[in-house]
């Protein structure tokens, strides 16, 4: 389990190759949403999304002789793009296992950023599998994309310089999937912001991190059904130990919802935010009795958006 | 004319409330154009588009007696809503005329800012007579959209922050319909950065001002036909005679190529500009002998994209 140390060790070892994002705010979106709101730009971080921390934190830590024979991991998305490009910045090989029938435009970035593509039969298991043989074949260092250690206190560096820059929060609300990001929210939470709550948001069609809380043990074998392409993995175990303990609370939201919230800030900022991200602000736009006047942090988690699958995505928030 | 103690004074005068919007870069941008490009984020400027600098100079020249009778002008587009807002500044009346059949959504957001509309037939005969006859009735201050003086003068205030903040420039590259904004960045090269390029974007539907500059003269009646709806105005007389004796060159660009640009600053830095914005961009493209290896500016000029004629928009730029 990683503590605040790591969060500041992390912080200290990616600083040279991610980005310091900016805090964006919108009178308008304060005006709707009759709170605060701090806007910390993670779809501005290098590879699109706030993915690259954690990764880079990952790559940075390894000692020379692991680091080159590489990294592996799973994932036909965000944290496969922010690893390959950690990986560049060490100049070290990164191999990325990708489902059949993932979008071709997802892993033409991941393959751009210079990762050899290992393409396998869309199951977890196969996924783990062919992780799994190419560890042992490469001796590459596996990088989990939300369970790894280092991976969380990667993520927590943006909750860090986000207190940083914003001041004193009453809220903090992250998208949550697998859990990284949150878990990395309540580490710095804790050790510098105690008393700002922290809030997750998650799909109707993927909301077992809000059954897992409620029950008091972790629920599996969802199947996930949301345009939320970034928040269909499965809550990770130390993820939920985590932010049970933490106190943190759930908050479901609605695809529509999400798409709608999506476009507002696409037409209020100006900025290309993808749905996993939007999910937060459609969470405090939905429940405005518990944020009334706070002043609320929102990470924007990541901006890859599918343009070409966009008539369908607006379709679904009219 | 304006000159460039006018681009100074306005820089005073609208500093308290325009926004003196960032310079963005993108490495991936810079390697496929194969030239360094600092990019003057105007979409990110009050109302969404550099327009509001115009405006906001014209609204706070006015002395208190005239401005307690208000302002108008005819805009369907960005002009329209940079002056409502200006006006809301500064307390005091806006009208805006706009034509029959212009996009609701456009309407909308003038009307949000606190303007009256007033609907006319859509020929610019009429649209003018309507303004007429108001400023007439109300005693409202005339703005013109670009040949006002003080319009020329605020837009100029965008190149001078750019230079600023980017430093020494080879060349600067900006769209060009009207010529407010063009007019204001000749003049602030002219006294800032005589060696910088003065470069027009200007679409293959709408191409007057290239041929006005070859011809020598002013050419008029066009029918405008392109997705930059930001740049279907005609070159304005005190603009050609500005931009003529500068020595501004043109460089017309086909729409498909517009959109292809205007995809590319969404997909690399996740920032909404309009296709009247990405001309620009797909100017530099389109030309690598011209740029290759300078320092380049690019006034992104604004960000209202109508989200529901995406597809569209979309379909031309495969």
């Amino acid at each position: 389990m990683p503590g605040f140390d790591d969060v500041l060790a992390a912080a200290a070892r990616i600083a040279p190759h991610a980005h310091a994002t900016p805090v964006l705010r919108s009178r308008t979106l304060d005006a709707l949403a009759g709170c605060e709101l701090h806007f910390k730009a993670e779809h501005l971080q290098r590879s699109g999304a706030f993915k690259f921390r954690g990764a880079c934190n990952a790559v940075w830590s390894l000692g020379d002789a692991g680091a080159a024979r590489g990294v592996v991991t799973h994932s036909s998305g965000n944290h496969g793009a922010a690893l390959a490009l950690a990986a560049r910045t060490r100049r070290i090989p990164c191999h990325v296992v990708v489902p059949e029938g993932a979008v071709a435009a997802k892993l033409a970035a991941i393959a751009a950023y210079g990762a050899t593509l290992h393409r396998c039969a869309p199951t977890i298991a196969d996924r783990e599998a062919a992780c799994e043989q190419l560890r042992r074949a490469t001796g590459a260092e596996l990088v989990h994309p939300y369970t790894d250690p280092r991976v969380i206190a990667g993520q927590g560096t943006a909750t860090l310089e986000l207190l940083c820059t914003a001041g004193p929060l009453d809220a903090l609300v992250v998208p949550v999937g697998g859990g990284g990001l949150a878990g990395g929210a309540a580490l710095a939470l804790a050790a510098r912001a105690p008393g700002t709550a922290l809030w997750l948001a998650e799909p109707t069609g993927a909301a077992e991190t809000a059954e897992s809380l409620r029950r008091g043990e972790r629920v599996t074998g969802f199947l996930p059904d949301t345009v939320c392409d970034g928040l269909r993995g499965t809550l990770g175990a130390p993820n939920f130990g985590m932010l049970s303990r933490h106190g943190a609370q759930a908050l479901v939201v609605d695809d529509a919802d999400t798409v709608r919230a999506m476009r507002l800030v696409w037409r209020h900022c100006k900025q290309l935010v993808e749905p996993s991200s939007a999910v937060a602000l459609a969470a405090v736009l939905a429940n405005p009795e518990r944020f009334a006047g706070q002043r609320v942090g929102i990470v924007l988690s990541g901006g890859n958006v599918d343009l070409d699958a966009l008539p369908g995505l607006f379709a679904l928030g009219r």
